[in-house]
């Protein structure tokens, strides 16, 4: 026994090594045991309620399914770079993660607005549907690759409140002139109704409406415009978001870090982010009726429905607007003619299902004025 | 050197047996590699479309995200148990796991129909907030206790069909003699119309149908329907599906095998069914209108809503059909007060909202007819 104790030592010190470096489970499988620490980059205060806990859930699930081979840190806007560069940062491998909303970079790529909020378009619904169901991911995926950017839908606001005015808004006259944060596709409609738009991230929002620097402005809902206090600084509060029928929110990976990841590693990061996609929306539709009661009944705010003529005329420039977005670029044209088939489609089942439904619940629809 | 190769090679004996067992990652986690394989009964035909697919895609998850330490067998209705005997079979350990909709328990737990539908209750993203963020998912857990049973929801129908008839419903008195197949508390509200109500799993429908067995079922919607051809065996299609403004599917798990999983494999179950539970919707959301146009269109199904008489005693009787079940334990009135608490609440935001934007969307409402 003696004799071969040697070469018997040299293999198990191979093999024991090798054990280090690669994991047999009792089927033979083998997967590098790497770990990977990210960071996250975010367009959000830290924490924030709804779009902010997102992420932070993201990277506990990842943490506990991986256990602890992928660990993800979560930056707030402004904390390792500035709210509106999540996706240089992303793209440029700063942070390996992001989470933001893609009509924030219509500058770098215009057809990005389709995946974000589509005046008069699919709500939360519909559009996990288009992304899941009808090639919306993969689009969406094709306008980010140039970028070396992959992407996943990562949270639905639901549909969202008109915004908040310091005047009351009786016809379309009342717009002429305002000064109002509304970003997007809905922006560039509100500016062909006489509004000058102005574009800021969401944590100057409060102050600019304050100091009177905006008229008006929309966020994303009574949970979020609470939490921001929106209602200490404009009086009126319209509905509902026809420019916002959901925001997706979305989750942007760097590609090269992406296809570092082992085949488990990547199915555990893509299932949780399907989870907050899910998640993000439950809290929203839990969390805002509380919040709009708080605002109407200790606040004082007047909740207002927006004219009909203005939606009549938000309808039509919508229209234009997203035109000429689809006939911007070759694939502008086919991600609007997919959007397009689909919301189609889907708008003819919930009329009489969802919609149908709503209005069989509730046949008086609101009542609140 | 010679002198001791066999205490060194002793040790990376015990060194190298110890690595089968047990996985050290570089910060030296240390994890039972044990394997799991698990069965997973359901109580739909195996592989059909929509709600069949989220058992399928949630083995396929997990089984990716655990790199194989956790696999599931999926078994069709029958094929190890009878769809309606898939709780006792997860309440016994015959199966690990199992998926099926809650109200086919009603016999053995009442209750459990408050977490399927309730007609002219919450819809999906309605109930998906209220089972997240509203405490139903702790008092549907509540429910299962007794029987060593944990649940998870696994996918939403969406708002449903309200059924097929053999003959055109104009009023309430239409309804009277009817046999229907219809499950659950809108089967109950349908048997105080004068409807004499059958229960049977899906697989037996369209023979029922057709052999004049029954004169009325409903399924699903249009996506399934059609599926099982329920278009040849009757020629009107009602909707909206009052009785089911979604169905909630569940996956059931025996909770001694759930204790038994390391705390990274039931993460990686958990968020893998909050995947489907998603999913599932999101291609019935995708798959519902061109099921529609095919029935409407090739097959000639005529497409009728529901008259507003029926809809409107439909509605009385399920106030009382609720309450009834409320009133029949403790634990059904306190899970009817969250459920009825959060409903109104939700359909408060959802008035201005959803319904407010769908109506936006489309003031013409349905135009089918």
């Amino acid at each position: 026994m003696k004799a071969n104790a040697l070469p018997v030592a040299i293999a198990l010190t191979t093999a024991l090594s090798t054990s280090l470096l690669v994991v047999s489970s009792f089927d033979n499988q083998a997967q590098a045991q790497e770990n990977f620490r990210w960071k996250m980059v975010t367009s959000w205060p830290k924490n924030f309620p709804g779009v902010g806990q997102g992420p932070e859930r993201l990277a506990q699930l990842v943490e506990e399914m991986s256990d602890g081979r992928l660990t993800i840190e979560v930056f707030g806007a402004g904390q390792l770079v500035p709210g509106f560069e999540v996706f240089d940062a992303v793209s440029d491998g700063t942070a390996e993660l992001g989470h933001s909303a893609s009509y924030y970079w219509k500058g770098k790529a215009p057809e990005a607005q389709f995946f974000a909020a589509v005046p008069f378009g699919m709500n939360a619904q519909e559009m996990n549907a288009w992304l899941h169901f009808g090639g919306g991911m993969e689009l969406w995926n094709e306008v980010y690759e140039p970028f070396g950017v992959d992407v996943m839908v990562a949270g639905a606001s639901g549909v969202q409140m008109g915004g908040w005015y310091n005047k009351e808004i009786n016809s379309i006259e009342d717009l002429d002139g305002l000064k109002m944060r509304m970003p997007g596709l809905g922006g560039e409609v509100m500016s062909r109704m006489g509004v000058a738009i102005v574009n800021m991230p969401g944590g100057e929002i409060f102050t600019s409406l304050q100091s009177g620097a905006i008229d008006a402005t929309e966020w994303i809902g009574p949970y979020n415009d609470l939490a921001f206090g929106l209602h200490q600084a404009a009086d009126y509060y319209y509905y509902p978001g026809w420019h916002e029928p959901t925001v997706m929110f979305e989750t942007i990976v760097n590609e090269e870090a992406l296809a570092e990841l082992p085949a488990d590693l990547r199915a555990i990061l893509t299932t949780a982010v399907r989870d907050i996609n899910a998640n993000v929306l439950d809290e929203y539709t839990a969390r805002n009726n509380d919040a709009l009661e708080t605002l109407v009944n200790e606040h004082e705010v007047e909740l207002r429905r927006i004219p009909d003529d203005v939606l009549a005329q938000a309808r039509e420039h919508s229209e234009d607007v997203i035109a000429e977005l689809a006939e911007s670029s070759e694939l502008g044209t086919r991600i609007y003619e997919s959007y397009r088939t689909f919301q189609d489609k889907v708008g003819n089942y919930h009329a009489i299902s969802e919609q149908a439904y709503y209005n069989a619940r509730n046949p008086e629809g609101d009542t609140t004025q």
